[in-house]
């Protein structure tokens, strides 16, 4: 693991990191914010994943997380949200390729070879990190925006003995019926739709298996995605299931940073309550 | 003027604007932040100015400010830190021209036609923000980022009857006796020292004039660049005057918006005192 960047933040650390993914075949970059009580032993820690065109660095520079997590204690991973390089395939939409991993391992070419964000995210990234910082991997949260929220709702339902709490901030709620998830399910899995989608379709999670913890979810009524995002969809999974979910429509915020940093003091305190319960 | 962008931000509107400036000759776009509190009436006013290379958006994305200025009722205004435009003149450096107007009127060519940017913070701007927003110009701050914080010092102190309180992250505190400020200032006003270059020093105006209201002042003890900044003349010209001041070397901290932000709390809360006391 390299080393490319380390600012004193908030009293703590927030470095930037760069190292070798089996998962991906390639160099991945992240960012991690390490509270100063990371320096007496493990502290709890919260995943970020970010939305559609960003890197490691957008989350960690304007979603003003750090403030919040230094003030409860937890560090924060910034993953990046695909593989880069010049031999990783891309495509010319913002949608498709790098920037836009969707959080899975794609099957189908030409993104085989290096879309395994899914095994990044859950095998990869976190065997190194908690190898190499005081990280409790006891004590997980994980968050997201948009793109990142479809990956966090996914990945905690998916395995909620890793995680003790999930929430997102404008989810991509249900791509199996949006052009924010249709194409890109088709490109990277293929055309079989009921056998290879439904595990990347929180809607479908929700209705499956649900989260044994506590989740927090806010949109905001003028997000100018929400017809892709699908939010109403997510919700009548969750009433329906009776989950424990705290679900929120804010009036007169959209999809932006703007958004996200309003309510980040929130989200980390939400998950500052589950993880040093 | 006209309405580039607006997002909701912690209950407030966080927006975007272009108009023509009198005193550039050219089309200016700023950042300005209303809270809530701005819909009953005028609130008071935070100025940011921004450091080299920085546009408006800069700050108004990184430096979490909106987040305490929601929490105090106070608006955020982030001009741009140079004129722009096909027709305005540019250096090949990045210390020099475009993101770098260092917060003075220009007489050289060929700079003199649009970098007159004293005149842009300090008249052009005021005359339209006041107009159109619900801001109180009896209640302004100031404060800003390395050439910004000496932009916002030099401006405070010249104009002290205009803004009740003046505050600086690792501001440019010398640069008159500074590779940060010497060929700048010839560049832009000529080679006369005594007669032009001091009214924009900020440790040669404290020792003159001082300021008559608050000032707080936090620079890092690792910034990479305070060999250039030179706050040491600054503190011994503010404990010379005997100025009210609170001046912070920062341990730990370098240059970086982590900086800023991690003390923007302070730094607003401080102002905010001033402002609505």
């Amino acid at each position: 693991m390299e080393t490319l960047s380390e600012n004193a933040c908030f009293g703590g650390t927030q470095g930037v990191y760069k190292h070798a993914s089996k998962a991906t075949g390639t160099d991945m970059t992240f960012g991690l914010f390490s509270p100063v009580e990371a320096q007496d032993g493990p502290v709890p820690v919260l995943w970020f994943l970010s939305g559609l065109t960003c890197t490691h660095e957008n989350a960690m520079t304007k979603a003003g997380a750090q403030c919040w997590a230094a003030e409860h204690g937890i560090a924060l991973i910034f993953p990046d949200t695909s593989p880069r390089g010049d031999h990783v395939a891309d495509d010319d939409a913002y949608d498709l390729g790098k920037g836009a991993g969707f959080y899975l391992n794609a099957t189908q070419d030409p993104w085989a070879a290096n879309f395994q964000m899914w095994d990044y995210i859950i095998e990869d990234l976190p065997a190194l990190v908690f190898d190499h910082f005081a990280l409790d991997p006891e004590r997980q949260g994980i968050t997201g925006h948009s793109m990142g929220g479809h990956g966090a709702l996914t990945i905690a339902m998916t395995l909620p003995e890793q995680f003790r709490s999930v929430s997102a901030f404008s989810p991509i709620c249900n791509p199996t019926a949006s052009d924010w998830g249709r194409k890109q399910l088709e490109a990277y899995l293929g055309d079989e739709e009921d056998a290879d989608w439904l595990a990347h379709d929180a809607s479908h999670l929700m209705r499956q298996r649900g989260f044994d913890g506590p989740m927090l979810i806010d949109t905001g009524t003028k997000d100018q995605f929400i017809d892709l995002l699908r939010p109403e969809t997510l919700a009548h999974a969750i009433a329906s299931r009776r989950q424990q979910a705290v679900f929120r429509m804010q009036p007169g915020y959209d999809h932006s940073y703007f958004f996200v940093s309003s309510f980040m003091e929130e989200h980390v305190g939400f998950h500052a309550e589950a993880l040093w319960a």
